[in-house]
Parts: C-alpha cells; sequence; structure tokens
C-alpha cells in the first residue's frame, strides 16, 4: 500500500509505554501554518501594539492568576486538613484523659469501680471536674496532688491501661478520612501517588492521560485533604506540585469538560498548544512548591532541575513570578489579622525559624561541617534503603493488588489499620512520662508554643508528656518544628526527646512510609522524609553530644535535625539545589547553606551508588518511556548509530494520496507521525502529516474528487526531480482547512473511528502538500547516539526522520527507540544494522 | 575552482564581530572519529573501571581544584586590597588630624603660629601629643576641653581649612594605585572592564581572543586589587567572576604557554575541546561569585541565568559542587583562628547579618511590599539612566580615546583625580560634625563594629563622624554595611546619615561610576550599583519615615536600604531570581525574600522599557555576535525562512580534493567550515570539514600522490547515486592523521600560514572522506526562523547548513545570520530569496 517500510526488523513484543503519546512543542511548519503567519502579520502591520504584545501580556496576567489561585487551594487545603486533624486529636485526646483518671480511679484496669488501692478517695472528684469543663482544661497545671501519685503508680502498670476507647476513636477517624481519600483516587485513579512524577514526566514531554485536568485537580487537593488528615505517614507538598501545574494547565487553556459544560473562552486560544502548556505547567509547579512550603526560588529551581533541557530565561522569569505571587498571596492572606500589617515569621518560615545560638557566630563548628558530611552519607544510604523497599514494594503491590479497584482500597485500609495501631501502641509501650521545661524565660515565642503541643499520652496534662506520643500523634509539620527547635535543656537531655524514644519513632516511621507510598492515596513524600530525618538527626546529635558536651554549641541538636533531614530527603528524592534552597526558605537561617550544600551533594553521592531517585524508579516501575537528561550511560561503552537505534517501520505517505489508503493506514497502524515521501524524485523526504492533522482532514471531509488531480501521477523532470509547476498551477486543490481550524480542535482531536467515510470516498485524492510539515528536524544514519540523543532531548521532539545522503527516509525515531532497553536492543543488532536498505522503490 | 557558491548575494560590507569564530561544541563525526571511539570502547570491553568513569572522576576533581584555587585567589585579592586601602587611609587620617589639630592651633588657616584668638593657649601640647603618639590615639576619648571648643569654633571655618596635605596623599595614592591597575590592563587589554560581558559571550559560544588565557588571568587579578585600593567607585565582583572562569578554563586545559613552558599534561586530553572547556567555565563563574559574596546558590544561578540555553542537570551539579567547595575554602580558611572552630557570622555575610528586629514578626509590614515594589520601579529608572549614561560615555570613549592606549591611561589619570577631588571636597563642603551613638547597650557586636569605622574628618576622633566621609573615604563594603545596618536611633535621625548627606553621596557617586564604567581598568559594577542603591534606599526610607514614623518598624531605613540595593543593582544589570538570591546569601535573612523578589522583579520590568540591561549594552557597542535566548523580535513581526537567512557565498569541497584547491579556498576565504558535497550524485551534501581539521590535514601532509586515485572522476551507477565501492576498496587512501592527532593539537590549531607546500604537492589528492563530518545538522530551506533559530541557539552551533529537499547544500547559517541586523537584511531581501537556486552544477 504505502511503498515502504517492512524492510527491516520489527521490534516484539513493544516495550510497555509505547502507546503514549508525546507532546508536540514545534506547530507543523505547512503552508496552512505560514500562509495563517503571514495573515496575522499582515494584521499587525505598522501596529505598535501588535497581537504578539497581547499575546504576552495575556500570558503574564494568567501567570499572575494562577498564582493567586494555587496559592488559594494551598490555604484551603491547609485549613481543612487542620480542622479535620484538629477534631480528631481533640476527641482522641478528650478520651485519652478520660481513660487515665478513670485508670487512676481503677488502677486494675478491670474497667469497674472496685477501688481496691490508692487513689480512690478523690477519684470520683476528679472525673467529675473533667466531665464538667471537657478538654479545655487539659493544659492547665492546678493537678491534685493525689492525682499525681496515682499517675506515677500509673506509669508501671501501662499494660493494664491500653485505653481501648480512644484507640477505638483513632481508628474510626483515621478509617473514615482514609476511606474518603481512597474514594477520590477511585474516582479519577491518577490523583493517587506522589504527582511529583507524573509532572516529571510530563515536563519531559510524555502526554500522560488525564494528567493536567481539572477533575484529577479536585480529587488530587480534595484526597490528599483527607489522606494527611488520616495520620498515615503522607505529606501534601508532592500534590501540591502536581495541584499547582494542574492549575495552571487548566487556567491557560481555559477549557475543561468536567461539568458537562464547554467553558473554552476563545481569547486563549494562543495558549493553545504544547509548548506553552508545558511552560505554563512547569510555572505552576513552581508556584506549587511555593504554597506547600513557602519557598519560591526552591519552587523554581525545582521546576527547572526537571525540566532544565528546555529551560530558557523567559520561562526562569515566568516561573520566578508565580512563584512570588504565590507567596505574596499566602503573605496577605496570613497575615490579615496582624497589627499594622506586621508578618508572623512562623507563618513565613513553614519549618519554623532557626535563629542564631550565640551573637555574631555561627551554630556549628567548622569541623562539624565533616560530621555534617558524614550524615549526608548516612542519609543517602538511608535513602537508598527506602527507595529499594518502596521498589518492591510496588513491585508487590503491581502483581498482586493492583488490578482490582477493590483491592486497592482493602490494601489501603489494612495499610491504616497498621499505621494506626503503630503510633497508638508505640507511645502506649513507652510509657514514660517527661516533665515539661519550667524555667522558660529567655525562650522565643515559638519555642514556648512548641512546648504547648506536646501531647500529655497518659501523663498529666501541662505538667508532663509522652516523648513518643508527641512525634506520632500529632501534625507532621508540628513534629518536625518540634525536632528542628524543640531545645536541650541542661547538661543531660533529660526534658526532651531522647535517644530511645527518637529511636522508637525513626524505625518504625521510615518503615510505614516506604508501605504507605505506591497505595491508593493521594501521598507526597516530603514531610515524611523531613520527619524521619529530622528524628535521625537529632538521634545523631545526641550520641555525639554524649561523646563530648564540655563545648559551646558542638553538637547542637536542632541544626543536626535539621542537617538530618536533609539527608535523608536528598537520599531519597535525589535533588540538589533545590532542596537546598527549600530547606533554606523554609527555616529562614541563611547560615545553614554550607552544611546543606555539603549533605545533600554527599547524600547524593553515596545514595546514586546503590539506585536512583525514588522518582526515577517510580516512572521506571511504571514503564514511562522517560528520557534522561544525559545520554544513557550504555551508549558509552558501544558505539551506536541512529542507523542502529531507529524503527524501520516507517510507514510513508504520497504527497497526494488516495483517501482509502490513508483511512487504511491510520487504522492498521498507531503512529502518531507519517512521513511524506515523493516517489516522483526517487523517494526524498517531501515533508511529515501528523496523525491529527490526517483525521482532522479526512473528518472535515477535505479532499478532491477523483479527477482533480492527474490520476496521483506527477510529471517528472528528465533530470530526475519533480516537475511542481502542474500540481502547483490553478489545478491544485486549494486548502480546505485553515490552520486556526486546526488549532481551535487542541487537544482533543478527532480518532480514526470518528471518521465516516461514505463509500465514494476511498477513491477521492487527499492533497496533503498544503497541510505537510515541510521543515522537520532530520539526521543522517550516521550520526552517533550522542547527537542523536541531544537532538531529540534538547528540543523536545516528537520524532525524528532517519535520511540517508539522499534524503531518503531510511527510519523514525521516536522516544521509545532512545530508552537504554532500546538501545540494548540495537546493540544486540549490530553495527551496521544501518546498511541494510530498507527503503524499496 | 569549487564549482559552487556566488549565485546568491554577497552581505557588504560584513557586519563587525564576523571575524569571531564560535565555539565548536560537536566533535566532528568523522570515520576517524568512530576509529577512535571504536577503540575506546574495545580497550574497556567488560571492565567495571571504564576510561568514561576515570574521566568523570577526573572531571570532578578538577572541578574541586578549581573550588579550592579561586578561594584562595579571591583570599589574596581580598587581602592586598585591604591592606592597600589601609595604608592609604590611615595615612590620610593621619594627615587629616594633623590638619585639624593645627587648624585649631591657627584657626585663620593661615599656616603661620599666629595664635592671635582661642585654642593658641594649648595648642602647642596639643600638637606635641598628636606627633608623640601616632594615630592610634586618635579613636581615644580624652579629648581636652579647649580642643572641643576649638572644632566647635572650626565646624563654621571648614573653608578655611581645606586641608592640601591629606588631600595631596589621597590624590598621590590613588593616582599610584590607578596607575598600577592602568598598567596590568596595557599588558592585556580583556583585563579592563568588568569581565562579565565576556564570560556572557564565552557561555554563549563565541571564541573571544584571549579571554581565559593565564595572562588574563594574572593581569585581572592583579589590576583590580589596585583599581579598587584606588578609590574608584568601581567593585571586585565582576573580575572575581572572570577570574573564577579562568582559573577553571586554565585548570581544566592544563596548558599554557605564558611563562615560555608548555606546561601541558597529557592526563588532561580529554577535556580538551570546548564542550568540556565551556561547562567549566561556567563552574568557575559559579565559583567566582561564591568567592566575591560568599553567594554559592546565587553563583550557580548566575551561571545558569546567561547558560540556560545549554544547561544540563548534571552541569547544574558539578557548578553547585565548585561553588559549595569554594565557600568551603573560605569557611576554613577565614575560621582557622576561631575558638572552637565557630565561624564568624560576619564572615560570612560578606554585606552583613540582617539581624530581626521584633521577636517573632518580619522588619516590614504587609503593605509596605507596595511601597518596595515603587522602589523597585524607581531602582529600574535609576538604571536605565545610568545604563544610557554608560552607554553615551562608551560611545563617546570609542570615537575619542581607545584607539591609543596612552590616550586610555591618561583618561585614567582624569578620571581618578576627578574621583579623588569629589570624594575629598564633599565631606570637606558638608563640614559638619554628627556625634557618635554613647548608648549601645543592646547593640549586636557587628554594629559597634561598624561604629568604630566611621571616618572623623576633620572631627573630634572617637566623639563625632563625617557623614559624607564616612561614605565616600572608606572601603566600599563598609560604607553599604554602615548603609544597611547602622540603627537609627532616637525620632530624629541625628545620629546616623541624614538624608542630605545621602543626597550628596548618592547623585555624585552614580555620575562618577557611569564615568568610570568603560574605562582602561578591571572594574566590576555589583559594588558601586548596590553602594548607590543602598543610599538611595535609605534616602527614600527616611522621606517615609518622616510621613509616619508613629508605628512600630513602618521605614526601617537598613530595610529600605537592602531594598534600594535590589533595585538598583536589578535596574542596572537585570537579573531576577540570581540577584535575589545573592543578595539573601549575602545578608543571611530569609525574611527578605519576597520584598527582594517583588523589588527585582519591578526593577526589571520598568528597565526594560528603555533599555537592556549594561550588559547586554556592552556586548552590543562591542559588536559581538551574541546570540539572545530568544527569537530577535523583528522575527515576530515577519515571516521568514532559513532560506532568506541564509548565507549564499558557500565554498564547497569535494570528498577527494585536488591539495591546491583546497590551499587556494583556505587562502581566500576565512570560513571556518566547508560543506563536501558530492558532484556525482547531483551535489548532495556529503558532510563537512572544518578549517582547522583541513589545515592540520595540509599541515601534516596526510595527501596521496596524484595517481593513488582515479584521477578524481567517480564511477557513477546509471541511476544518478555514486558507487562508492571503488574507491571503499584497496585503492582508498588510509586515514593517514588519527583523531588523538588532531585532539591533542586543541585548541592550538595550525593556520593556513603555517602551511609549506612543496611545488609537486599542489597536484595531490586530498581524501576528505575518514575526515568529513558525515551528519552535520542540517535545515531544510522552508523551515521558519523561529525553528532555525531554536535549533541553532538551543544545540549551541557553530554553522547550519541549509538543504532542499533532494539534500543539496543551498547556504550555511552562522552566528552572524541569526543577528537582529542580518534579520533586517533578509527582510529587504525578500520572502522568495531563497528560491533563487544558488547551486550551479
Amino acid at each position: 500500500g504505502d511503498g515502504y517500510g517492512g524492510g527491516g526488523h520489527a521490534r516484539t513484543p513493544p516495550p510497555p509505554g509505547a502507546s503514549l503519546q508525546s507532546h508536540n512543542y514545534e506547530p507543523d511548519e505547512s503552508e496552512v501554518w505560514r500562509a495563517y503567519v503571514a495573515q496575522q502579520h499582515f494584521s499587525n502591520r505598522g501596529q505598535w501594539w501588535t497581537t504578539g504584545k497581547l499575546r504576552a501580556l495575556k500570558r503574564w496576567m494568567l501567570t499572575l492568576v494562577v498564582g493567586v489561585v494555587q496559592a488559594m487551594i494551598a490555604v484551603l487545603c491547609n485549613f481543612c486538613t487542620i480542622s479535620l486533624m484538629e477534631t480528631k486529636f481533640n476527641h482522641v485526646y478528650d478520651l485519652l484523659e478520660h481513660n487515665r483518671l478513670s485508670a487512676i480511679q481503677n488502677p486494675d484496669g478491670s474497667g469497674g469501680r472496685s477501688g481496691e488501692d490508692g487513689g480512690g478517695d478523690n477519684g470520683g472528684d476528679s472525673y467529675g471536674f473533667y466531665t464538667a469543663d471537657g478538654h479545655l482544661d487539659m493544659n492547665q497545671d492546678g493537678i491534685p496532688d493525689s492525682e499525681q501519685q496515682a499517675s506515677d503508680e500509673l506509669s508501671n502498670k501501662h499494660w493494664v491501661n491500653f485505653g481501648y476507647s480512644p484507640f477505638a476513636a483513632l481508628l474510626f477517624y483515621n478509617t473514615i478520612f482514609v476511606l474518603v481519600a481512597a474514594a477520590f483516587v477511585w474516582i479519577e485513579p491518577v490523583a493517587g501517588g506522589s504527582g511529583v512524577p507524573e509532572i516529571k514526566c510530563y515536563m519531559n514531554g510524555i502526554d500522560l492521560p488525564r494528567i493536567v485536568d481539572f477533575k484529577t485537580l479536585v480529587c488530587r487537593v480534595a484526597g490528599v485533604t483527607f489522606s494527611v488528615a488520616s495520620g498515615l505517614p503522607v505529606g501534601k507538598e508532592g500534590p501540591m506540585i502536581h495541584s499547582g501545574s494542574v492549575v495552571a494547565a487548566v487556567i491557560s487553556q481555559g477549557r475543561t469538560k468536567f461539568w458537562g459544560v464547554d467553558t473554552s473562552f476563545a481569547k486563549f486560544s494562543d495558549f493553545r498548544n504544547d509548548r506553552e502548556k508545558r511552560d505554563f505547567v512547569a510555572c505552576g509547579a513552581a508556584a506549587g512548591i511555593a504554597s506547600a512550603f513557602g519557598a519560591p526560588i526552591g519552587g523554581v529551581l525545582l521546576s527547572l532541575e526537571e525540566g532544565a533541557s528546555y529551560w530558557s530565561t523567559n520561562l526562569t522569569w515566568r516561573a520566578f513570578f508565580c512563584a512570588m505571587i504565590t507567596l505574596g498571596t499566602l503573605f496577605v492572606i496570613g497575615n490579615e489579622d496582624s497589627e499594622w500589617g506586621q508578618a508572623n515569621l512562623q507563618k513565613l518560615f513553614s519549618l519554623g525559624e532557626f535563629t542564631s545560638i550565640g551573637d555574631g557566630s555561627s551554630n556549628f563548628s567548622v569541623w562539624e561541617l565533616f560530621v555534617f558530611i558524614l550524615i549526608g552519607c548516612l542519609g543517602g544510604l538511608i535513602g537508598a534503603c527506602f527507595n529499594a523497599g518502596c521498589e518492591n514494594m510496588t513491585l508487590w503491590r503491581m502483581k498482586n493488588v493492583n488490578y482490582s479497584k477493590g483491592r486497592r482500597v482493602i490494601e489501603v485500609l489494612l495499610i491504616s489499620f497498621l499505621c494506626t495501631t503503630v503510633s497508638y501502641v508505640m507511645p502506649v509501650l513507652w510509657g514514660r512520662c517527661t516533665e515539661l521545661p519550667t524555667d522558660m524565660q529567655d525562650w522565643t515565642n515559638q519555642e514556648k508554643e512548641l512546648v504547648s503541643n506536646l501531647v500529655p499520652f497518659n501523663c498529666v496534662p501541662g505538667k508532663e508528656y509522652n516523648e513518643v506520643a508527641s512525634l506520632y500523634l500529632t501534625e507532621a509539620d508540628v513534629a518536625i518544628r518540634q525536632l528542628f527547635h524543640f531545645r536541650e535543656t541542661g547538661e543531660t537531655d533529660s526534658s526532651t526527646f531522647s535517644s530511645a524514644a527518637l529511636f522508637l519513632f525513626f524505625v518504625p516511621y521510615v518503615t510505614l512510609a516506604a508501605v504507605v507510598f505506591g497505595t491508593a492515596v493521594p501521598a507526597g513524600l516530603f514531610v515524611p522524609s523531613l520527619l524521619a530525618g529530622a528524628a535521625f538527626g537529632r538521634l545523631f546529635g545526641h550520641l555525639l553530644h554524649k561523646l563530648d558536651h564540655t563545648s559551646g554549641t558542638f553538637a547542637d541538636s536542632g541544626t543536626y535535625a535539621l542537617i538530618g533531614s536533609a539527608a535523608v530527603l536528598g537520599g531519597t528524592a535525589r535533588m540538589t539545589i533545590s532542596l537546598t534552597v527549600l530547606l533554606l526558605e523554609a527555616t529562614g537561617n541563611m547560615q545553614y547553606v554550607l552544611p546543606l550544600m555539603l549533605t545533600v551533594m554527599a547524600a547524593r553521592f553515596s545514595g546514586n551508588v546503590f539506585n536512583e531517585g525514588i522518582y526515577d524508579i517510580v516512572i521506571h516501575l511504571k514503564h514511562i518511556p522517560f528520557l534522561e537528561p544525559e545520554v544513557p550511560t550504555i551508549a558509552e561503552r558501544h558505539e551506536i548509530v541512529a542507523g542502529q537505534v531507529m524503527s524501520t517501520e516507517v510507514k510513508c505517505l504520497r504527497p497526494v494520496e488516495r483517501v482509502g489508503i490513508v483511512y487504511d493506514l491510520l487504522k492498521s497502524v498507531g503512529h502518531g507521525n507519517f512521513p511524506i515521501v515523493d516517489t516522483a524524485s526517487s523517494g526524498t523526504l517531501y515533508g511529515t502529516a501528523s496523525r491529527a492533522m490526517l483525521c482532522t482532514l479526512l473528518q472535515r471531509r477535505a479532499f478532491g474528487q477523483p479527477h482533480d488531480v492527474n490520476n496521483g501521477h506527477y510529471h517528472s523532470n528528465p533530470d530526475g526531480s519533480t516537475d511542481y509547476s502542474e500540481l502547483l498551477g490553478p489545478k491544485r486543490l486549494s486548502p480546505l482547512v485553515q490552520w486556526d481550524t486546526i488549532e481551535r480542535v487542541y487537544p482533543c482531536y478527532p480518532t480514526i473511528d470518528d471518521v465516516l467515510l461514505r463509500p465514494g470516498d476511498r477513491n477521492c485524492w487527499l492533497d496533503l502538500r498544503p497541510y505537510a510539515n515541510t521543515a522537520p528536524y532530520t539526521i543522517n544514519e550516521t550520526a552517533s547516539i550522542q547527537r542523536t540523543y541531544r537532538l531529540f532531548r534538547t528540543l523536545g521532539l516528537r520524532f525524528l526522520c532517519v535520511v540517508n545522503h539522499n534524503n531518503q527516509v531510511v527510519g523514525i525515531i521516536t522516544r521509545v527507540d532512545l530508552l537504554p532497553e532500546s538501545l540494548s536492543d540495537s546493540i544486540m543488532r549490530g553495527r551496521n544494522a544501518h546498511m541494510t536498505r530498507s527503503v524499496s522503490r
């Protein structure tokens, strides 16, 4: 039929993910496109205010709107999460206190009012006192002495007093919340998980279905609100990045069919292409980070670290602007009630401000830098183990869970039960009560507030707290701040988190986080990593402090917690510069720039010895054809040329083709692009046509009658070149579909199944010349894989025509052909595979 | 001769800068290159430790060395500058004090000891007291009452007491220093100016001669030491960026002939290409910023903002690593003497740490953000005026000064005299003495130190200071810190810089800075802009404070100084993200992230209304073919295709060519690359050969005897394609020059003048096929300028072959063809210029 292809190898079976389409960042430079552009230039002639300037203005305005909307979403999401968690924890704390007081009355835990030993005399009063005033009195100091006595006794009998009712309440709330979160993922499966890998793929140029739809946004944001509230070890930062991206995509495209209404505005048609959409998504991702951490520059850098291949200076400024607007909006919303508009620094720095300990000297010594490098290396190890755990869990889950939505929900419920149990049993096991610090004269407001947030799990409220419960049974943000900023007092670490408590928290928490990762709830990874890392770092600091605590600030536990956070998150996600800036912005103290840099760099290096970053692992597990920024390492060990890696199954069309042939071709193969070759001129490449374009043409019946063209035979000159003059003359079909028609259809192009041909149509002629992209990117078959990869990846191409010296198409390279697996195949195929000319005439 | 070219237009006259060569970031993918790569792969087969890994290790090690060396250079340069300035100022302060005391003795200023009125009684003692103990007693407090009286009288008579001797001393030192600085620029002219535009061009892909040579490094660093010490309004930050880049280039290439010794090490031959060199230069630039401001992340971002087009994730990490090492080295060197290794924050934050005023609230109100935006806009205006002034000065200088080295030195001397006069006369004119603050109980160490740095110009040392002199007659860094951190006390601004003093400093200083910019001394722009901006911002803050000073921290003058700095520097250099991070890192307080972002963004927007950034202005004035990241705006108003912009003066070679023809071609044209076309196969593109390669081949006599080839006539098949089998057979010349030979010659390739042909050589055959780059980047003549520009700029190409559908070369595009001027020419030439087929057969 098409006269080409089939001469080479056929890759069997097709790699998974081959069905995913790439984005198309370049317009098809066809005659109709040129006519459209020329018309625009004509309408702008001599004017100062051109459509180009209008477009730029609209672009900046939309970026501004994206920033504001994302900030509002973040505020709303945050408010809901905190409300849900407060409701839950207030109820649970109430029941715990109830339980404690009744245990004082009935110390044997039998449940009846037997009152056989001490504490029973005023137990009734205490109970009554409690029920009368509710939990608001929890933190008051006037606790009867006898209660104190009873409490001391109680600490030796914690097994007896497990407290079934608070546990049941906790389980009830967590199960409800997790069910709601899972329900949103049930509605829209792509709303599950972190969202960062998906956005990474999107910025890499892969068109994952539904990833930037409005429905996804709703499910993602609502789902993460509940999944965070359910007490699972998940964060809302990854989903916030995703949310920002979707907001940007939705607002810039101005079109959704979620509510059954087409809300498209013709005004934004300028931005209806993959390139503009991608740029907006990158800006939105930066805004997402800015809204999650209050880290605008970290957000820009994260976008940039992931999308560096196509990054432009203009895009930097837009992402910077978008993140700035988000932060500004948060700032204004967060501080509307403060006196004289003074911003509250606790609201500004999402992880709490690190204050300098000494006047004019840093919080760490010069030689502690080497300790930080060591922590970084350990963090890399922990991250590598965590990643390996996640990978194996996900592999198991893909085999045994993921094939049914019901199973996924059951898995989530089981895991939620596990998490709830651990987070309740661990404090019970710990059982010890630690006294609150009493001398807080020189403490900052932030530190005083942190002390009031400690959890009196089975301890006397306002006087004591349970160290383990203060980490497990609280919001993750608060727990991170406790670890970062709760001051060590005295020579011994009596009134803070002890090493044993940190250990009892760190190990189960990391394990649970690895188990949770990848389940069917929206779940970010940043906060769990930061929290686990903070516990690890503080633990490390404690051990160091025991070695030598005579010297001033050596082994300041807050500093070590920060470094530990950076190490573990760096070891998990393998980010460097964006993570450093992010933590600096979230903690507000610039003196940590060098320690953080050293730590994340060390974590990255040591982690990379064992495996890749968690996001890359997820991408590979999902078999998404993700192109790394650099040529795969396999290409460094073997000589590979473009002619080897290309797919030789090229289906070509002629410049003027029968409708029937085009229809059959589109029906039979799923390719996204088809080279158009000039059969008259010894098969040189004339241009390319995209599937979307061909389907649109067929659907709009842009073809002529059989007699309009000279039966498809060209008149060739004696020297072998085609004489187009005849076809370019009056007999030539004028283009029946204009560029703006095609642009307006984006991105919902018709498929071949939408095309209905009438009986006589198959013999009609489709003149592809006005629609063909006449300047496709090509590469010679002798080009090295390095050059090919760089061309493809740097320009974000969708396909690349491989030609020989005579400009004849010998193959086509798509994203899938450049993956490491495909390159291995190519090496098997041998060095001179491309010598077998696959183009037959 | 060559049978091609000449059919199209000839651009007359050639644009200036056309002689500058582009870098070559891609290897010529020829047969010898492939053989070399294959040999490397063969030697690595089955091994774990491959040469690729060794190369990566070496790359990281060299990056580490670059970081350390640049830190040491910065420390040395800093130490020398401070020593020179201290010597100068101590002497001048001594003479000033001497002058003051003698004026008290002789208040009429007649010079003789007439003693006709008050103060003469113990004047002699006072004089004797001074000479006995020297200037070390300057700051003591025990000043006789009579002296105080005299001083009060004196303030009304400052005109009488101009003080010729301190002025002469100042002039003497400044002239000597500026002469030394000018001498270094005399030795190496490219060491003059800021250095940032040059590095920007280098990263853009332009091979400016001698810009990364060792000699340039020496002259640059030594010159800037003296030019800063000479009291000109110049900074050392721009030159430090340049220095870092040169250090990186020199160390990575391991080769210099500056000392007459070839210090090349064969071990670093892996990095002997433009791509590796550029990457090292980018890392070095980041290290330069890190060393100048202690701002490693700002450094990475600056490199990235300038080099975003080719930026890769790997390069981010390397630049990050390099900047980190530099900062770490500075940190270790700077703190080696501190107790227990505690770092001094004053050393960590180069512009002094901003402390938070209130506990837990920010230093600014929410609505002050709008004031900051206003300051940003004003800063953009100031920057635009400054840039326009610099541009006009430079244009005048290019016409009237630059043609002679002597004139340039005389100009520098005159400007130095002007600066010295202004900086001395202004304090004299001011004449008022302000009392030092006395109640400094709750001041930080940093503030106390700043107070001790105030200059008692004709005032009582230790009790009073001259506000204007404290800004003019001190190091610029200290002046910036004064403006940033000197505390306002009381309701009135009595004990700090008054508005009038700030105005008297700001206006002349900005004017002088614009005059100095572009003279023949190494001169950075960052510090002058920051200093001028700080004065402007503080002035603005004062005016606001006068409007309403009842509210807490409203219009904190230090904050306004910082914002003013950001505004003016942002308005001058038009950087956004890197400048924000840089200032945050240099002042150490993260709460300013949003104000700084808003300010620099506003400055950029408002400045761009009037002109471009100063660095772009310099680049355009020098007529360097700099390619902007985006397509020039002219392309947005006109439809331009590749066939229009290309140069049709293509000189082609045949795959096997007579030596004489090659020699004549190289002699007659200066092109850097020549397409090789297959005349037998209707002139399709076979490959390309670079000038460097051709000269090397000729010099090494890699050609065969006239009878080795079938007289240069190919045997053509009936279908028109060439039958290479005959030539590929045993008769084919084996490559006589291997790839590593060519790589080893880099970058000092022979020129055509180095080639000496013997009489019989002209008839010999040069077989170019093993050396031809068979996969050059090509573009179809119908491609739009947008696509062409993106391909060229994104991949950092040196040239781009324009072909038609039959792969025949119709033109060639180089950097010069894509400049806005050339594009305007193309539009004149008309839409269908490319239709005139320029290739004759």
